[in-house]
């Protein structure tokens, strides 16, 4: 892995994006939604999505600058066309839309169709939860799974993304795909010669299980016919719903997914601060349970990604194949590159 | 198993609890959501819990008849304090108000505190569906489940059900708990005197997987810490941001469980037509796809409960301790039992 300043790298992919047409109020927003993925971990959502981001765009499948279409609106919903703008640029809008809406009505949901990759939905959910909201954010993928019974692909490991308040404690997140692993976790195994899969994970094109990268097909669902079920949910809610990309539509170059925002507003529920002491009362009650055998402690979603994020203020590490990708780009687009 | 006619079933459960003081109107809603769980196949939710909320209403713990009051009210939410009634009549009265509130404003939710075991979630979701409608009902339990890590219960495997309306398909609904399998159907199994449980489903003392029965302390989640994220979220939506229950406090002799109903119009979203034709297409594309090596099918979720629920339009197999048990209540209250 190689060592980054966060900010060195932040700019690189900002100017990328600049040169490639992109303004510079959503370069900043699609830069800052990757670079926070690294800070937090999640290397599969980080950098690693610029050079495709910038095909995309270059290949005329994502537009430079968002532009979208109301295409319905209720008093707590409203349903977007994304027209192929920036998946993270429309997440990014669409969560905010979405907050006014619960601000008015307590929930607010904002779908966009004709998206592009979001990134990792944590981003969203968490914009709400810097607000004092619970914020929720779904996506529909190309296909990673096969049905449960199928040996065919034909599902994406549709990510769900939750994010709650707190006073004192790490706000919890929850950003889980429908697969016992992200998938790209495993092409990122892949990237670095990584012969051997953990068991579990991987099914070949049989629909049979397999620890043998070169026979990786699709990723396994969470709990078999539960993650499958799941994904479906997600492809309801996020996709069919509002007329968005499911199965290969969702593809990069196909109509793209369709994501769907939520935030919840406390106020609307419950007095705020018993809600916020609440929640910071029950991760302490959880988290002081006696250990397992052989645990290392028991650790509340997105905590492991808020320790990375706050390990990795001023550096990140990045796959060199990846930081040599970004590299050979800008050098490209005629920008310097960092080391 | 004995095989018992529905509508004597149907009968006997409305007449006990209306011999316990429950009006004719309640003790049928109660009588149907537990009858429709015995056809659809999920026992531990049927007619084994009549015993269980006899018990509770003798007790003084749950009302026999449903009061509730409005805590807070937003155009798209609402929040009641059910004190203490009946979970079935509750989530009955609340999912109608959800749906309500999603006719005028796209979404609606609703929460309750304060209320008691909810049985299946399908029920609610399905309220929704029948009227065009997705439908999403998630409940607290009380805790069967240590936190991922740890060795000790402190979690419920809190259920979540969504369902979604089709126009010639089986419309699909996802019922799951958080863990591999629910505490309901390992209990059953140790009252039929099975002893082997099978592998990844159980949890010892120590936190360690065990496949003995008399091993078995709590279930394991599903996808191990994702269920648990899961768990920890439902606690949030149905407990921690209405004031409900969680974990202890979410058990039959303490605060008693929180619910949420939630409904989506899909007018609000998009043409609803349209929306029920891609529902249809989408799942003849996923079950149509090529069969993983030894498997028996794709089934989309909810089709072997809605195949059961077919099959058992008349009659229902109830296992012979639960309906001895059941005959045994229904003496004592001076009713006539069933063979």
């Amino acid at each position: 892995m190689r060592q980054l300043d966060v900010s060195k790298l932040k700019a690189l992919v900002t100017a990328i994006f600049e040169k490639v047409g992109v303004c510079p109020e959503q370069a900043q927003i699609i830069a800052q939604t990757l670079l926070e993925a690294e800070q937090r971990g999640v290397h599969s959502h980080g950098v690693v999505c610029v050079t495709r981001y910038v095909d995309l765009i270059q290949k005329g499948f994502m537009k430079a600058n968002m532009e979208h279409e109301v295409l319905r609106s209720a008093p707590a919903v409203e349903v977007w066309d994304g027209k192929r703008s920036n998946g993270q640029v429309l997440g990014y809008y669409a969560m905010k839309r979405a907050m006014e809406k619960a601000k008015s009505c307590g929930v607010g949901m904002v779908g966009v169709k004709s998206t592009n990759h979001f990134g990792a939905g944590a981003y969203y959910a968490q914009m709400a939860q810097k607000e004092g909201m619970i914020g929720i954010a779904l996506s529909t993928g190309s296909p990673t799974m096969a049905p449960w019974g199928g040996a065919e692909k034909a599902i994406g490991n549709n990510p769900l993304a939750i994010a709650v308040p707190t006073r004192e404690e790490i706000p919890p997140v929850l950003d889980m795909a429908q697969s016992v692993v992200a998938n790209g976790k495993i092409t990122n195994m892949m990237k670095q010669g990584i012969k051997e899969i953990p068991e579990g994970w991987a099914l070949d094109k049989e629909g049979m299980p397999t620890t043998k990268m070169e026979d990786f097909y699709s990723v396994t669902p969470l709990g078999a016919y539960k993650g499958f079920g799941m994904s479906f949910m997600v492809d309801v809610l996020s996709g069919l719903l509002i007329g968005g990309g499911v199965g290969f539509e969702a593809g990069d170059f196909k109509d793209g997914p369709g994501i769907m925002m939520m935030a919840l507003d406390v106020a609307a529920f419950r007095d705020p601060q018993m809600f916020l002491s609440d929640v910071d009362h029950r991760i302490q009650e959880l988290k002081s349970v006696r250990k397992a055998k052989n645990s290392s402690g028991i650790m509340m979603p997105g905590e492991p990604e808020a320790r990375s994020f706050a390990e990795c203020a001023q550096k990140v590490s990045v796959l060199p194949e990846i930081m040599d990708s970004l590299n050979d780009l800008a050098r490209q687009l005629g920008l310097e590159p960092v080391e």
